[in-house]
C-alpha cells in the first residue's frame, strides 16, 4: 500500500504536519507539498469550444504523483473554516483532468483510499464539520472513500502535541496503516 | 448603500454571473472580479518573527475596494462543494489584514452586511450547504452578518435562467436591496 | 397528484401552519397532525428473537395515509435546532415499517416526493441547515427524493407573515405544486 | 465531579450503552434511562396565556437529576440520522424548564460540561455530523460547553466493541474524566 500525502499547509513545519509525522511514523511515504509547486486556480473551459487548455504549471507533475499512489493523505491546517486556498485549487483542476483524455481519472481514483488530517485553532472539532462534509462530497463524486479523518485543536506552534485526543487518534491511524502496509 | 460584488467564477458569462446580474439589476456597484486579479496563497507567517511580509500582488487593491463597501456580496460558483479556490485564496488573506496596521480590518467588517450567491449542478441545495456553514463562521469570525443567500442549481451555461427558485429569490433580492439603497 | 401533510407542531395556529396554508392554498390535501394522535417513542427489537411486536397506538394509521399519497410535506417548528420530538419519535418507528410485511416501505416511498417546512425563531437559515441535512440522509433512505424545502424566521404568534422572503418562497412552491396538480 | 448519564437508547444493553460503559469504567454516576420513564411531548404554550401548565410525566425528575450534577453524558443511537425521538422529547421541554420559576436553568446549565456518544450503523462518522452540531447549538444555546463527542460505528447488537477507533477514543475519554474527577 504506497502512500502520498497532500499537504496543503501555508508553513513549514506547522501544526498539521507534526499531526501528519505522527500518523506517518515509520511508514514510507511521499510528500506532495502545494506551497513549493506553481498550482493555477482553474479557467472554467467545461464549457467552451475545444474546452480545457493545457496549463504550464506543476498540476499535472502533482496529480500524477497523486494518482500512482494507493492511500491518498489530505492534509490542511483549517484556514477560515475551510481547507487552505493552496489545497482548495488544486482539487478545483479536478474538473479539468476528469476531462482529460491521458487520465482515467474517475475509475483510478475510486480504488484509492482517502483520509484527512487538519488541525485549527476555533474549536474545530465543530467548526471544521462543514470541511469534512464537503471533502466527503469531493470524495465521494470520484468513488474514493473516506476512510478516516483526524480533526486537532491548535494554534501556537507545536501546540497539537498538547493535543491529547488528536494525537490518541493519530497514533490508532498510525497503526491501522501499518496493519494495512 | 454601496455595493461590492466579490466574483470567484472561473469564467466570464457564467451562471452565477447571470444570478448576479438578477439581483443587481438597476443597482449601482461596484464589481471585483478576481479571476481579472494576481492574488497569491497565504504564506502563514503568523507565527514568523517580524510577522508578515508585504506580498507583492493585487490583493491589498481588492481588499481595499471591499473595505471601502456597506453590503458584500460574496459570488461563487460551487466548485467542489466549495467556493473557488480563486475565492478561498482571497479569504485566506484576511488572516494577513486582521494583523496589518493600515487597516482596522474586524471593526470595519463587522459593520457591512454580507450576502452569498453561489449556483452548482450536483444538488446544491443540499451539497453547497457546508459551503454556507463555512462562510457563515468565516463572517461571524469578524462579526459581520450574513443577511442571505441564494443557491442555484446550473451546470450548462444559462441553465440558471431555468432554476425558478434562485431566480424568484434573486429577484426578492434584488428589492430588498433597493428597499435599503 | 395527492399531497399529505405531517404536521409536528406542538401548537394550533403556529407559524409553521401558518406557512403550510401559503404553500397549500387551492390545494386539495390530507393534514396528519401529530400532536393530535398518540405515536410512541420505538422499542428498537431489531435484533431481538421474533422482532418488532405490534404497538397499540395510532402510529399504523397514520403510516399508512402517508403511504397512501405521492406527495408528502413535513411540517415542524425547530425545536432546538431540529424537528419536533412528535416527528421524530414518527419517523424513528419507520425502522419498524421496513420489516413490516404489510407494508412495502421502501419501494413505496421511494415513489414519492417529499417537501420540508419549518419555521424557527434563532437563525433558522443557518441553524436548522443541520435538520435538513438530516431529513435529505432519511429521505434518501428509502430513496424519497427532497425536492424543495422553505427555512422562515419566526418567534411570535404569526410573525411567520413578516418574513417576506419565506413568504415568497411559499409562494413559488404553491404555484409549483398547483402546476404538478 | 458529579456525573449524569442520559440515556436514549431504545433498547437496553445496546452498542451505545456498551461505549458508554467503556467511557464510565471505574466512575460513579447516575444513570437516566429515558425509556424508563414516561416523558410527553412539548405542548407549546409559550405564547398560551398563563404560560406552560404542569405535566403530569416524569420530566421533572429526570431534568432535576440532571441539573444536580456537573457532567452530563448525553448518549443515544443515530436514529434516522439524529437522537432518538426519546432524547428529543426530553430536549424540547426544556422550552418549558426556560420557563419555570422553580429552576434557573439556563444559569444552572451553563456551569455544566457536556459529552456526547452516539454510534449508528450507516457510516455514523459522516452521517451523524448533523446531529453533532444540532446538540453544539443546543448546549451553546444554554451556554454549556460540549467538550468532546465520539461516534461509534454498529449495526448488530456488540459489534461496537470492534469499531477500536472508537473504543480507543472511549478509552481516552475514561481517563480524561479521571483526571477530573
Amino acid at each position: 500500500m504506497s502512500i502520498a500525502v497532500l499537504n496543503g499547509s501555508g508553513r513549514p513545519g506547522g501544526n498539521t504536519e507534526l499531526l501528519t509525522n505522527v500518523v506517518l511514523d515509520g511508514l514510507p511515504h511521499t510528500e506532495l507539498v502545494l506551497r513549493e509547486k506553481r498550482i493555477l486556480p482553474i479557467v472554467d473551459q467545461r464549457h467552451t469550444e475545444g474546452g480545457f487548455q493545457p496549463v504550464d504549471d506543476d498540476y499535472d507533475s502533482v496529480v500524477e504523483a497523486v494518482l500512482s499512489h494507493e492511500t491518498l493523505i489530505f492534509v490542511s491546517p483549517v484556514y477560515w473554516y475551510g481547507v487552505s486556498g493552496l489545497l482548495k485549487n488544486f482539487i478545483d483542476r479536478w474538473s479539468q483532468s476528469l476531462r482529460d483524455p491521458r487520465y482515467n481519472f474517475k475509475e483510478v481514483m475510486s480504488k484509492k483510499q482517502a483520509f484527512v488530517l487538519v488541525a485549527g485553532g476555533d474549536n474545530p472539532r465543530i467548526k471544521a464539520l462543514p470541511l469534512i462534509q464537503q471533502l466527503r462530497y469531493t470524495f465521494d463524486f470520484v468513488g474514493m472513500p473516506l476512510s478516516g479523518y483526524i480533526i486537532g485543536q491548535a494554534s501556537k506552534p507545536g501546540e497539537i502535541l498538547e493535543d491529547s485526543r488528536a494525537i490518541t487518534e493519530a497514533k490508532w491511524l498510525n497503526s491501522l496503516l501499518k496493519q494495512q502496509a
